[in-house]
């Protein structure tokens, strides 16, 4: 069987067709949504279409909080980031006072709540820096071996979205480039984004501190300052696309409002575009939220989604299963 | 004879095999600089070697003005910015006595060699903003098709360096991917670095400006904003290729100071790994210049090259050609 997914995804590939012949999107009910997904793929790999686009452009971004893995009730790195000020407090003795690092070693949610992002945002530069890139990535690979997610109670890592790992894997077999492009921290986000969800660090655009080369005891290495060098968020992250990749993409995936520009820029180039949204309408194998919400707030999205010619994805009704089953 | 170096260089990649059979440098001198370059591919694509590293890690870093095209007497990109103040003169009236400007619509070089960095940076901004990043590489491309170098006499992007196209794809054909690490700017590199260097745009890590998402006339776009975003030069070039990418290179290749930095931190990493830097020596087919010059200074560089196992090419002795031959 196995054998039979790489012949059918290597003649994909190589004739240009999408895997139709068997079901790639195995997690997806037959519906609206997959059939835009399918019929979209086709039109971008039909070689002789009149909307055919060439591998180099074929290049896909995928916000990763509420897209890819969970963000509810709150962002895995916001998790992390209390987990982290926890680990440092001995080496903290003042934190025990201070705002937001008292409320963090309390579990104090409600005042961490009503400071907002400027809290988080002090939370992650106290908890992210004085280390190399590399030290970072142990530190986050170590805790994902290891933390449980309070509300799902499975490691965070196994809380991705298994409907979205097979259209990652489904849109690379017909050539795409996967990209992440995400508020979250790059350093943060490659710490598992090879692993997870096959998509290795240079192809992570997130969130980034400043970083500064230093030669220490002879040794030149780079290390991470608590100060925020770029948020790719909202109007971020088509900068941040072009920055890095130079192209326009023509395919965006996100779920909130964060995402709007993403799909916005993404899907007003010519040729075959596609903008896709994933509605958090799940309550019970997940969350319900939308217009509301603190993480993840859809709302302009869903007003403007129709005209625009996104799809809207509904988590409830588009998605035999949410999380992948459970390992042995 | 040319499927002869497709299947030389298929066979390469497929066995794993540097491209020994026939000379993939035929315009390097036989001599310690090329036989070095030679060594460190075998080692790094022996797979059963003690320092093999897998085709993933194979990244190598090219600084652009001085290593792949020349820089003398000035960077290309300043002489772009000059003939751009010229084409955009008309509308500026208050430049025939506003400096730096005056001085570049009046050729005068002293005056304008005289402000320095700063004076470069102004007339940079000054010419480089107030469009897109499409149009700005479609104005670039425009000004190489019919710009004249003042002291070459031949199109700027004839400039380039015979060996090292040779060596690019010599390395590319090794399983390496090649980027572009340059204090020119990524959208002045990438409107022709694919066409001459067979870098695409996602793989040029420059110099950038400010560039904003803006909705104009409801057509979402970026526009390039007078002020400097990131400048990726001396300690800049190792911050800007973690950044990008996530991980050190293996193999970083220079001509000047502004490359120290990256050199010294790719070369630090384990296993196979080299730094070489071009020393400008050849007053008779381009320009000799080092410690004490305006346009990529070589001082640090000649000093502890030898004791970091850098190889120093020497373009008189090394290079059997420079630039390309003129085409029909």
């Amino acid at each position: 069987m196995r054998l039979f997914v790489v012949l059918a995804l290597t003649c994909a590939v190589l004739f240009g067709r999408p895997a139709l012949a068997l079901d790639a999107l195995p997690s997806w009910n037959d519906g609206a949504a997959k059939q835009a997904i399918i019929a979209f793929v086709a039109r971008a790999t039909a070689e002789d279409g009149r909307e055919f686009v060439k591998p180099d452009d074929r290049i896909a971004v995928f916000d990763n909080d509420g897209t890819l893995w969970t963000e509810w009730p709150a962002y895995s790195q916001l998790f992390f980031a209390l987990d982290r000020v926890k680990a440092l407090a001995p080496q903290h003795p003042e934190w025990r006072k201070k705002q937001p690092f008292k409320a963090a070693l309390e579990n104090d949610f409600k005042t961490l709540a009503a400071g907002g992002e400027k809290n988080a945002l002090r939370l992650v530069t106290a908890t992210h820096a004085g280390n190399t890139p590399q030290e970072f990535q142990a530190i986050v690979a170590q805790w994902l071996a290891t933390a449980i997610h309070p509300h799902f109670k499975r490691r965070y890592d196994e809380l991705v979205y298994q409907p979205m790992l097979e259209l990652l894997a489904y849109l690379r077999a017909n050539g795409f480039k996967t990209y992440i492009v995400s508020g979250g921290g790059s350093e943060f986000i490659r710490a598992f984004g090879e692993r997870v969800y096959g998509v290795p660090p240079d192809m992570v655009i997130g969130s980034t501190i400043v970083t500064k080369f230093v030669v220490k005891d002879g040794a030149p290495m780079l290390l991470r300052e608590p100060k925020i060098n770029f948020i790719d968020d909202k109007a971020g992250k088509p900068v941040g696309i072009n920055e890095y990749l130079g192209r326009r993409p023509i395919a965006a995936f996100g779920n909130s409002d964060g995402d709007f520009e993403m799909l916005q820029w993404t899907t007003a180039g010519e040729g075959a575009r596609f903008g896709l949204l994933i509605h958090h309408d799940d309550a019970q194998r997940e969350a319900a939220y939308d217009r509301k919400s603190a993480v993840g707030r859809l709302n302009r999205g869903l007003d403007e989604a129709q005209a625009r010619g996104w799809i809207v994805v509904s988590m409830k009704n588009d998605w035999k299963s949410v999380f992948p089953k459970p390992g042995p």
